[in-house]
């Protein structure tokens, strides 16, 4: 299980004399790599399989700086929602800001939101598909708990006002409309490799997808309109 | 490893009187059972979590049944995709028939296909989620090179002939249409768990969001349209 094999090693801290146990000067620098280096291995491997010892060797430390800084696997968790998936959420959230009363807006805002969020933090997508999509995921209860209540929620009230003020469908459901946002832009963003394969499709970036999501949510299928 | 425990033993094969190694006589029956129990290992556990055991336990055969019909772990995998996985995507495509030369009738085709499908066949988003949206996912050839050609590549097709006809929205991308659709069909009825916590919506069945999306899909976000 923990043969001492050598692990490959980064310049830096490895390298340097300090005490065992101790970290050396720059703690800030390897507290903060070892949340990086935990979200992308979270998302490459899913929470439950990621190793403490790949982490922190990724992070170019010792398995025990992750005791010093964090006290064990549940409290690194605990400390990558708190310090790194939380302010994503808050950066989607401040796309929908002063945008409360009116539906069209507030779509634009979070469909243009999800796609600068997500070209600022591509690791998101898979991480959404491992740990909260999948059954079992270590980030539902997050979710449910504790983003819910930023986001969703607070779209699906504002699309029922719209609803019924006139101003939005009156044939769609505030609440699934919420859903359907997400399947336009999370779920599509995550499956970019796979239906580039399918079309042979390079050509087709996230603006293209971002310019036909507008038009299909703004006017469906439709071949023309009246405004 | 392969401490010989006694199995959870359901009532049938397990318990008669058969020489070992081979198939009692109702073989094509534990065949189907084994299929039928693999495909749901697969879809509750994934196809590399699943454990040959476990299968045959739940079919109520020995594991050694397994190396009898079908002679290991990959030849099994194969068989559930020839045999389950891939009538599943024959039956999607039956809903698209005699619909080649309306967009408007091959959407609604693959929304009602859709629901109706996986109404059938429970167990078909928790798979695409976990191997085929997944990265690494043991679908992911299957989609790429035998389902692209049955049915994204020719909806594709179908619409992009729609709208060289004047008779789909302009702004939309025919193959990104295609992608939209699984985002508005396989992904709610995936992520339904979900957003039945986020929004408490037990109110809310697939009735309704089979309404809900065509409802998108058809007129958007507007509330009136002209003909």
């Amino acid at each position: 299980m923990s043969t001492p094999k050598p692990p490959v090693r980064p310049p830096g801290e490895r390298t340097r004399t300090r005490r065992p146990g101790r970290p050396s000067g720059d703690g800030r620098d390897q507290r903060e790599r070892l949340l990086d280096a935990a979200l992308a291995h979270y998302a490459d491997h899913g929470v439950a399989a990621s190793r403490l010892r790949a982490i922190a060797t990724a992070a170019g430390v010792t398995p025990a700086m992750i005791s010093y800084y964090f006290g064990g696997k549940a409290a690194l968790l605990e400390a990558v929602i708190e310090e790194r998936l939380l302010p994503v959420v808050g950066e989607i959230r401040g796309h929908l800001e002063g945008r409360d009363n009116d539906a069209g807006a507030l779509v634009e805002g979070f469909v243009g939101g999800m796609h600068a969020t997500i070209e600022r933090h591509p690791w998101l997508p898979r991480l959404w598909v491992r740990e909260v999509l999948s059954e079992g995921g270590a980030l539902r209860e997050l979710l449910v708990n504790r983003i819910a209540e930023q986001i969703p929620r607070r779209l699906a009230a504002a699309f029922a006002q719209a609803q019924q003020s006139g101003r939005l469908n009156p044939d769609l459901d505030p609440r699934l409309l919420v859903v359907s946002l997400v399947g336009l832009t999370l779920f599509p963003l995550a499956a970019a490799p796979l239906w580039q394969q399918v079309f042979d499709s390079d050509d087709l970036d996230t603006t293209a997808l971002q310019h036909h999501t507008l038009a299909l949510l703004t006017r469906g299928l439709e071949t023309d309109h009246a405004p």
